[in-house]
């Protein structure tokens, strides 16, 4: 049974016809198209303005957010208790990457949501739950992540912002938070900012943190939004890319917050929503990759030049005809497209997680996250910078518009944590914790996906050879790390990052894999020729010229920790 | 002797005490900080500014080019026979390689008059080189190369600019050039732009394109700017990055031109431009990796976040003091090094071939361009790429400065012939013309260091070892090409790309493998402990994390070229 016949199969979706998901995304792909596709360069151009603590977003934002919130997008998957639609995260997935490769600086303001509503319904109290979701379901209002200070990024043990408590139950919340997405704007009636801050009797370092929400406007009793919190946006920034959204600079000057669940439970509250938002920072990195393909793809349609390099024209050819350049595009479309299925399988295993006790489902839920995150971004920037690199000059040419999606990604393995933080939490929590135990499930999955590739044709054999080899550098890197992570642990993080890379291309390529084979069997039954022999030569282009950089991430994990940490940086 | 001792020993430069060319350099680095290095952000921030055909540089550009001039640098390798300083161009490409970490959007002025200088020294007539050479070599005057308009960028045979011959044995050049660096400006008394077009007579394609000078100014007898030409800056792009640089669309309406050379050579004497250019586009790539690792390299000093990972101290430290910060660190250094050790061999390959008959060399020399161009260029990006990662948050913010350099680097790749035509260029006419002759001299040679290092300790071991292997993929990935090559010329250059990098993947390990090698002999004579004991240190790391990946590109050489071509791209 595949995941995605498990996940129709949960009580809690018997309601909905999931067979006919297809027409759900299919609307929202219009809208995603009709509505929110021509932001991206508007907002590229003009960006959100900053002006005497107000932030205006640029021209179009707001009606198109608008129909957003009357067509009910940001409810998709959210309880249907708080108004939600109550879909799987699987569906939601699906349509998170459309929005985002729409326009990734619109899809920014529902991410955040997306998890202010995770925290809330996972930590708030009933009233909390009353007060806040409903409003946030309807995107009516928005949410924010507050936990970067200018001294505490990747390391938030040392968040200064004070939480004094006061007499009705309430804090005063003071101190400055940067980097906060959407920390000021005007689409939304309220702003719900969720913020790490510490009780003054807290002890130092992340576990005297706690977590508190902060509405930029005091909730009336009635519910609606009234007096204006002391909440005041300071700057914006000036970025490299995602310029149609706001990153704000906010201080919190005693302004009134509520705390959520006990204090000093803030970083575990936090990580919550983190967790969440980390999932859908990887589908962003699927959305830009998969928006540049399709743009360096017409590109290369359209653009003519030279003739063939075998002879078979004399005249010059369109240049997807040139082998470099189909190179080039099979490595965007394998690298999205496997980003994708990993993704689609993530979604489809917390689906089920967090509905069933299957505490093996949930494990590998767990292993999974920082590898959709740490994977999709990074060869996001890879995929974006390919796409310049098919438009040539053109490509250097902002109208063009390819140069955009190479400075939004940048900031994709960056944000909800750094590479190396996925990679910390992906040794530390995921595979050590458990002494490898889900580590090596994984493993033993891909096994048996090579089993069945063997018994298949020949490319089957061919992406089943090739997965066997990356899936032996997994396990000779796992096994490395299971015995040196005791004793050398600088050595064992020294192949952190590479060890979440080789993970990740492992995960993509497995999930291509088992693609393939879905496919064959599509194409045995003669369904949707043209799609399925597709889906079987993007596997077999990532088995062959992408899946072999494991060994590489193998030979620096095992060879390369010495030579990494006794290099001197002398001044 | 090492190939910066047989270049001292040229007759050329028996003038010159090259001992003392540090000192040289010393003056050229001083001017470059002080001067240069400034005009980096304000270039970028503000732009070359286009108003009714004229274009202004930015602030400080016009004092600072005038300085540049007035100490001569433009002059450093130029003949003192036109009122150059004639040193090598080993010597040169360092102070190129200065100038553009400076300030890359500078940098381009005086290369592409580097490029012309060459071009008419070796193809001008007597009159032509009287004309113009010493106005060029001084920095009074600048250069451009005008090949790309819009239907013809890397396929050149595409140009359709008219060279219409006239009574007086000037030519009436008409037609538009985009992609003009450089192409007007407000820096020098006069711009030559350097011109491919084709007379009426002329074949279609690359054959019929003849080269002409087309000053900006035409020239009185007695050698100053007189009239203006018939040649007018259209606009300038807005570009992702080197802002700071004008890049024009110049529209050439019956503008006076003078042939250069015979009729329909044009191509072929570009090509020499070129060569000289693209070996220069490959120092930009050491020095912006070379920038953007310096600032890294202080922000990671600077940084304190987080407690170490092995619990050796109860506070947070300097984030260089994190394993997988100095990973990232280590390859930044390392690509940068290891480019710029394989550029002045080239450099000093280029010396000899230019002022000695020897074959091999010359041979050598040409077979190193592309590998220079290409690894450098995209090394640079990825160097770039990383340098923002390890500033977190604050890389995305432009006012850090390190999203400039992600920025400015993406040009490289792409401008004087892309990476696919680089290797193109590699596989086509210096691996194949000569059957291979050359590409197994340069595996030969590298042979011979290999067995230095299995003669020394055991970092030269570990070295060799990886070096060795590194070859090995080299071989059998050449060996595949020359027998592919002739059966079926898709598959061959479906892995030009993957062959090109894993040639300048190993060039530039085997140049810092020769590096350490002379290291440990001035360690052993006790000299300069801490840079040479750096230099073996960044071999090291090299060999175990870079040149592992030449393995991967052999595989998709031998084993990805149908999965590659068989793909299709149905709409």
């Amino acid at each position: 049974m595949s995941h995605w016949e498990k996940v129709s199969a949960l009580e809690v979706y018997s309601e909905h016809d999931l067979s006919d998901i297809g027409a759900v995304l299919e609307g929202h792909a219009e809208f995603c198209r009709e509505q929110i596709a021509p932001l991206s360069r508007i907002g590229d151009t003009l960006g959100a303005r900053f002006d005497k603590g107000r932030v205006t977003m640029p021209e179009g934002a707001a009606r198109a957010y608008a129909q957003f919130v009357e067509m009910g997008w940001q409810a998709l998957t959210h309880p249907v208790d708080y108004g939600g639609i109550g879909l799987p995260r699987a569906v939601g997935a699906a349509a998170v990457e459309m929005l985002n490769a729409a326009d990734m600086s619109f899809g920014l303001c529902p991410l955040l949501t997306d998890g202010a509503i995770e925290a809330l319904l996972l930590t708030g109290s009933d009233d909390q739950k009353a007060t806040y979701l409903e409003p946030l379901i309807a995107g009516r209002w928005s949410g924010t992540m507050n936990l970067t200070e200018p001294q505490a990024g990747s390391d938030l043990g040392r968040v200064a912002t004070k939480a004094v408590r006061r007499a009705d139950g309430s804090y005063g919340i003071t101190g400055t938070k940067i980097f906060i997405t959407y920390g000021a704007h005007d689409l939304t009636e309220n702003i719900i900012h969720l913020v790490l801050a510490r009780a003054p009797d807290a002890s130092q370092g992340p576990k005297g943190l706690s977590l508190f929400i902060v509405p930029q406007k005091l909730v009336e009793p009635d519910g609606t939004p009234g007096a204006a919190n002391a909440v005041n946006c300071v700057s914006i920034e000036h970025k490299l890319g995602v310029r149609g959204s706001p990153t704000a600079v906010l201080d919190f000057a005693d302004a009134t917050g509520f705390l959520i669940g006990e204090e000093n439970c803030g970083l575990e509250y936090m990580f919550i929503m983190m967790n969440a938002a980390r999932f859908s920072v990887g589908v962003q990195g699927i959305a830009i990759s998969e928006r540049a393909y399709q743009r360096a793809l017409a590109y290369a349609r359209d653009r003519i030049q030279s003739r063939p390099v075998n002879g078979s024209a004399k005249d010059a050819v369109a240049i997807i005809e040139h082998p470099d350049v189909r190179r080039m595009l099979m490595r965007m479309r394998s690298l999205t497209e496997g980003g994708r299925a990993m993704a689609a399988a993530t979604a489809g295993l917390l689906d089920i997680a967090h509905h069933q006790d299957h505490p093996e489902m949930a494990a590998l839920a767990e292993f999974m996250v920082p590898l959709v995150k740490g994977f999709c971004s990074e060869r996001a920037v890879e995929v974006a910078s390919l796409g310049v690199q098919i438009h040539g000059g053109m490509g250097f040419i902002e109208e063009t518009g390819a140069a955009q999606h190479y400075r939004d990604a940048r900031i994709l393995p960056i944000y909800e944590g750094t590479t190396a933080i996925q990679a910390n939490d992906l040794l530390g929590r995921k595979v050590m914790r458990d002494g490898g135990a889900t580590a090596r499930l994984f493993a033993a999955r891909i096994a048996e996906t090579e089993a069945t590739l063997a018994r298949g044709d020949a490319t089957a054999q061919a992406i089943g050879t090739s997965l066997a080899q990356a899936r032996g550098a997994y396990e000779a890197a796992l096994n490395w790390m299971l015995e040196t992570g005791h004793k050398d642990i600088d050595a064992s993080f020294a192949g952190s990052v590479p060890f979440l890379m080789l993970s990740g291309t492992l995960a993509a390529g497995w999930k291509l894999a088992k693609g393939a084979l879905a496919a064959q069997t599509a194409l045995d039954a003669g369904q949707n020729t043209q799609f399925m022999t597709r889906k079987i030569a993007t596997a077999l282009f990532f088995a062959q010229h992408i899946l072999p950089e494991c060994a590489t991430e193998q030979t620096r994990i095992l060879h390369g920790s010495r030579s990494l940490l006794d290099a001197a940086f002398p001044e």
